[in-house]
């Protein structure tokens, strides 16, 4: 084990897609966001793990990964592209068969010139990062209506926080662009299932808690990784660890270092509020994390560690985020290439 | 343009190395450090082009990573391997005919069980985090030195910081494990050579420096990143942008959406301290940066950009990296696999 070991458990993410499939009604579409290939873990072998689970709309960032997707699952499921119609687009959405989420006038005119390829639209309920103006929609809605959408979204941006006002008001601005057009329609990503039926609308689209990340607390996790320690020494009083010398021992210490560091997507910024477990016992990070490796204080542990567990049963991906001040999602996306990756109840 | 593009200017890693070669004399070989997957930028184009330039060493974190660099460069060059040789490395070691650098009794003994393979020695100089303690290599110096090994060699701690008191201290530790022995030593990365010929003994291995980062402030810019522009909407006073509503515009705005965010390595915590350039024009980053999408005010430009530049001559990878709060070693090794990758001056 020269290199940390990755492990996903795609029974997990199914197992999570289940639980939020469950929690929206049963007349309600369940859907699965892969992008950003799947949160780092493989949008192929996730898209097809959940396919086999009964997925019929994924949904991606940009055409090049619903390339992928499509090669993963096959002709059947759709699979749309928030960035929607973008110049460049149109041989890769029309040859993988991709629906477009269009997001303006100019991608709309875009779209309808390349001819006959289906789309969905985008519409901006108030977060203004993407999607169609309240009034330039109002615009095109009858055009785009005739077109036919296959669906028609918005995204919410305070999800997460159930109390924040900012969600009503995202909601009665989509019903104001929305209601009684007759259109399919989606709201809610994790956190909009979470928020409750009024947000679900004809489809619901999971990202993040199929993953195992907040704010879907009940989620499996669906992460495991260990890395092995290279060498274990002893420090005396006064010693340093690491570039800038910014850790120093205070009495007698035994410090570990483990194969895995910034470059593997374990950020840099967690420095000394991260732990990492032996065998179930926590362990301080120590020193800064470096490029490829990371120092851990083992002074404590009965026995020498051959592997330390970064993520696993005993540390989730938002415990770590929260060491290193971010957001499970950027944990995810962050796993490195260098891993040795090994996938669990694949399809 | 669906994905934003990374260029890579392989001939501008080639200037690096060749300045910093002249800054350490001419008796002493100037190798080169390509690991993490050559910080983020390709090992093996990265490899093979320095090869062309005359690298006859080049450094890598783990074993898999020199396999992928043997495949690059061929027979001819040593490639040394940093963790040395872990348990379950002795394989790809013998068959990618690669150097481990040896850390502790408990490597030495592994590598001289598996019989007559190369191998080089680190030594722990005081940053306590790879290599052997001076009491472990007192006991296995005379061993090792039979054997032969192909390099000693330590790594700084500080040596971005020229009057750290701790440079001296790690020149003479060093000194004091090996003056006398007739080994070909290596103490200087890229900050070492930086720190004068007394550093530089037999073999220094840049490492950031070749890709355009500090400390070597006279490096050529290595990568340019672009992200296109998905959309631009007005905005009135009042209205909030992105994740959690965190900015709100105080005049009329108008708002571009790139394609790009922090599964893509733009660091989340960058927020609003960032700033990305149209046509050299700084513009700022506004809201929550997301994990496919950024936000940038752009109310202040004559006309819509269609891109924006991350990275390139208007802001070095260390001007993005003091945005985000790290160094700019981490944005380099964090860039991530949805670009559109552009080689130039290659092999």
């Amino acid at each position: 084990m020269g290199a940390a070991r990755l492990t996903v458990d795609l029974e997990a993410v199914a197992a999570n897609w289940r639980a939020l499939d469950g929690a929206s009604g049963s007349v309600v579409e369940t859907g699965a966001v892969v992008k950003a290939d799947g949160y780092g873990l493989d949008a192929g072998r996730v898209a097809k793990r959940l396919a086999r689970e009964g997925v019929r709309s994924f949904f991606v960032a940009v055409a090049s990964e619903g390339a992928k997707v499509r090669r993963a699952v096959g002709e059947g499921p759709e699979i749309f592209v928030f960035s929607g119609h973008m110049a460049g687009d149109t041989k890769v959405l029309r040859e993988a068969g991709l629906v477009p989420l269009l997001n303006s006038a100019e991608q709309a005119a875009r779209h309808l010139d390349a001819g006959g390829m289906p789309f969905g639209v985008q519409l901006d309920s108030g977060m203004n990062r993407l999607g169609f103006e309240p009034a330039d929609w109002a615009v095109l809605r009858d055009r785009l209506g005739t077109a036919g959408p296959r669906l028609v979204m918005s995204h919410l941006a305070c999800a997460d926080e159930p109390d924040h006002p900012m969600n009503a008001a995202q909601l009665a601005a989509f019903r104001g662009m929305t209601d009684g057009l007759g259109f399919r329609r989606s709201l809610a990503a994790t956190g909009g299932v979470l928020l409750g039926p009024e947000y679900h609308f004809d489809l619901t689209r999971p990202g993040v808690g199929l993953y195992g990340g907040l704010p879907f607390e009940a989620a499996r996790p669906v992460v495991r990784l260990e890395a092995p320690v290279i060498q274990v020494r002893s420090l005396g009083p006064g010693e340093t660890v690491g570039y800038g010398n910014t850790w120093e021992a205070e009495a007698e210490a035994r410090i570990a270092t483990i194969a895995v560091g910034y470059a593997d997507g374990l950020i840099r910024a967690m420095g000394l509020a991260a732990r990492v477990f032996a065998a179930g016992v926590a362990c301080k990070v120590v020193g800064r994390v470096s490029m490829d490796l990371i120092t851990v204080d083992v002074t404590h542990l009965e026995r020498e560690p051959e592997v330390l567990e970064i993520l696993g049963p005993h540390q989730k991906v938002d415990d770590l985020a929260e060491a290193a001040g971010t957001i499970g999602y950027e944990i995810l996306t962050s796993l490195g290439a260098r891993y040795e990756r090994v996938y669990e109840g694949g399809a």
